[in-house]
């Protein structure tokens, strides 16, 4: 253990405010690590953002200009774990900016494997780009790297948490709740509304730390629907319980939730993750699923997400259902990306000063 | 089985011409997905397209503005099979357009691995993107991701097909027919010229497209040229028959077709398609390779051309010669994918009316 | 054995500056294979280069400028052996001069394991490229590259060998040599200061190269610091002793050659090499290894270097000490390979001329 393990253990346990305060550069975000960072008000703030750029997106000339912003700046993107939606979405975000990226998917080509210290080879990517994209199977991964160079550089670059072990991933939460808010955006905004989950909700990560930062929200109500044996860990729902948060926990059918829920969040079992060897396949999930049948019992104006990959929760016959949001959650996954990046590089001005009247409104 | 996999083998069984028709955009090619949508006028558009972005491609300022057209564009190179030669050539054309450019190259990272259907990864992958160019083990994987976008995306992007299983590599046919075309430019064109395939006829599907595409042509004459088990298969020699194209057979050794070709045109034994291992070894196929003695019985302005990885097919000692084209071949296979993807993308007249009349003519 | 084979065996033999001679275009350096291509006038005219290069990526206009310099030309890199720092240095040394970049760092999806030549791989890939940079496990590898486009190609493309066996690996000498030049420009150069190396000087062939390069520096004196069993092998000494080079060669600690090195060049051991699996690890090293005690006895202006990545050579404690120079020597790395692009593609005066006045000087 070096000197530097032995200061980041210290570090690992200061309070989640602290840890906010390290993450921050001029008083605004800078490295994105946890959920709790984002606060309603740079929700709202990346929503507006999105929104424009996503107008910008339609024109030659928009998509163009925001290739100049970052044209002198590179970013690379370190991922330890397979994933190609993030990776793609991260990889498109950045090349939108202009950003010249460098990647790194395979660990097997890495310095590591020579036996250098990850602190090392942090601080060794870091030194050749403006910016750092990770995902990690350790989930201290991000942070780590954020405090070294905001303890130790005298060029600190932003960290981008892609996911880290089963923890955090607060990229999707961004882009969850930004389609949400965005999905009833002519119903009123995401206040006031009952979001229901479904599926493996112990261990995926994504549906944990959306159900965090809808605290964020008024009279938010939650349903979290999964059979026993995958609902949602106590801490979560304790975390609801001191916020005032309400919520509702059923184990029957995802139906039986149908006709309160505004937003119904499928996720898929993380068989990836059992202990023991096809545990996951004994449970009995098929009542969890969505099939074209359930649509009838959905309200009218609802809004079906899922962070994706999925099996067979969703039928495909609901794809073209008006309701289905989860394709432009994906592109939404892209833009929102954009706009993050965009605004750790504090470039909202120079975005929102593009003039876009002559592109629709969005649908 | 899904109903998109229902809606997709329904589609599958559509005549050649209804496909042509669900890969074209306002009556024009857009998803590049058969050789058989390469039709004779649509071959010499993109002959001059290339011939004239080959002299752009001489000037720094050419360049430049060819690299402004797709700026603001991505695209995503999605190979599935493992290829150098191919990926390489279509991703610097992409950068050519100043297209950005994503890549899988190594299916273990797709979520493909994580459970999720085909058709959600590729739905997934163009909504970041503008353009999607595969490479595929399945022969119609290609097919099935334009069928599923045009059919249900509000936002397809056009697809091109880099070669799917043992079937079909239009791409390949395309650069082939370009390469064939420029050798003759000087010698009144294609039409009316010999064509000799020598190598395994049998199972290369390079030849087998080739030899489809040059029935678009007048007078052309073919030759076969193969030991016994390799050569071509009666399905291609009765679809000459019906067009009345005339080609020969033979068996002996490619020396014994040299006088009468125009166009040699060599391939390698694909042994990798053997279904005992080591069948093709014993098969001897020495009179079936170019060596330096044989430039002498070659017509002086023959072409010979090989779609490469070569092994002993052809002697290095001819690599020298005037006659050996394949050098350019492989370049011709860049500069004709920029032309086809900048004529999916409608930028022919841009490119036409950009003068490069200070650039000699290609040799 | 093809005739490429055999003539290339014959140029292998021949002298040394036969080869560099080869390897220039117009009388400049064209293809960068080996060190001693590098002469004391090269070095300071890329030493110039990158102190300009370098203040000019300070400023968004500096590398808005940089990057339109080679934005019309393609740049590929082939590695084939693992190697995240050496791969990501250059990859964005390339993107700050512009250049697009395509890459083969998977030599399982090579054509080579189709049965392809060396030679016909390289040739293709040089065919839709304009800079080929490439890592490789045979020694000869870069070498083979340059001399095949040399000889045989009608549009050779600049090869830069990015490290060839256990050989040479000129552009780490060259940005060895930089950071050396930089850490005693306020002490009067590099000439007349003494350069203690410490490590596996038997097998690291960091060491070996930098130490050959030195001999271009007047009055330099050169200390060897290791255990018997990884000291420096004859053939330097014998070098070294023909050019009058004054050296020492201690094996006691690194402690007793602190007081008179100006700068020390830390190495890890390269167990990769053994013969026999586990022979480094019976070695006592821990007498070669600095510690933060060790900062007492070193000059006050010493300059501590290491190629990395590291182990425990040196403890994380000397990291924040102004003598550690390893953290610059990682990013001088990059800016060292643009200024050798930018020499090579003969950008010399459109960056000597770009003002850069404002910018404070390097420090």
């Amino acid at each position: 253990m070096t000197h530097l393990d032995q200061q980041f253990e210290a570090f690992k346990n200061e309070s989640t405010e602290k840890k906010i305060e390290m993450f921050e550069m001029d008083g605004k975000l800078f490295d994105m690590i946890i959920s709790q960072q984002l606060s309603r008000e740079v929700l709202e703030e990346l929503y507006n953002l999105t929104n424009h750029l996503r107008r910008m997106g339609k024109l030659k000339e928009g998509l163009d200009f925001l290739g100049t912003l970052l044209s002198h700046k590179r970013a690379m993107l370190y991922f330890e774990q397979p994933s190609s939606r993030t990776f793609l979405s991260f990889l498109n975000a950045c090349h939108i900016l202009g950003l010249k990226t460098s990647e790194i998917r395979d660990i097997s080509v890495s310095s590591e494997v020579k036996g250098e210290s990850y602190f090392d080879s942090i601080r060794t990517f870091s030194s050749y780009t403006d910016l750092v994209i990770m995902r990690s199977k350790d989930k201290d991964a991000a942070e780590k790297a954020a405090w070294l160079l905001n303890t130790y550089s005298n060029r600190p670059v932003p960290i981008i948490n892609g996911g880290s072990g089963a923890d955090q991933h607060p990229t999707q939460a961004l882009l969850d709740i930004y389609t949400l808010m965005r999905s009833f955006s002519n119903q009123g905004g995401l206040d006031g509304k009952t979001v229901m989950f479904c599926g493996d909700l112990r261990r995926g990560r994504t549906a944990r730390s959306l159900a965090y930062l809808l605290e964020r929200f008024n009279d938010v109500k939650l349903i979290f629907c999964a059979p026993k044996e995958f609902q949602i860990l106590d801490d979560i729902l304790e975390s609801l319980d001191n916020k005032g948060v309400k919520y509702e926990v059923i184990t029957e059918s995802v139906r039986s939730g149908l006709d309160r829920a505004d937003a119904i969040y499928m996720t898929r079992i993380q068989d990836e993750h059992d202990l023991v060897a096809g545990e996951s396949s004994i449970i009995d999930i098929s009542k969890f699923k969505l099939t074209g049948e359930d649509l009838k019992y959905m309200k009218p104006g609802a809004a079906i997400l899922h962070p994706f990959p999925r099996r067979d929760e969703i039928a495909t016959e609901i794809d073209s259902d008006p309701r289905a949001k989860y394709w432009r959650q994906g592109r939404n996954g892209m833009w929102t990306r954009v706009a993050l990046i965009a605004y750790i590089f504090n470039l909202e001005k120079q975005i929102m000063g593009f003039d876009v009247s002559k592109v629709d409104h969005l649908r």
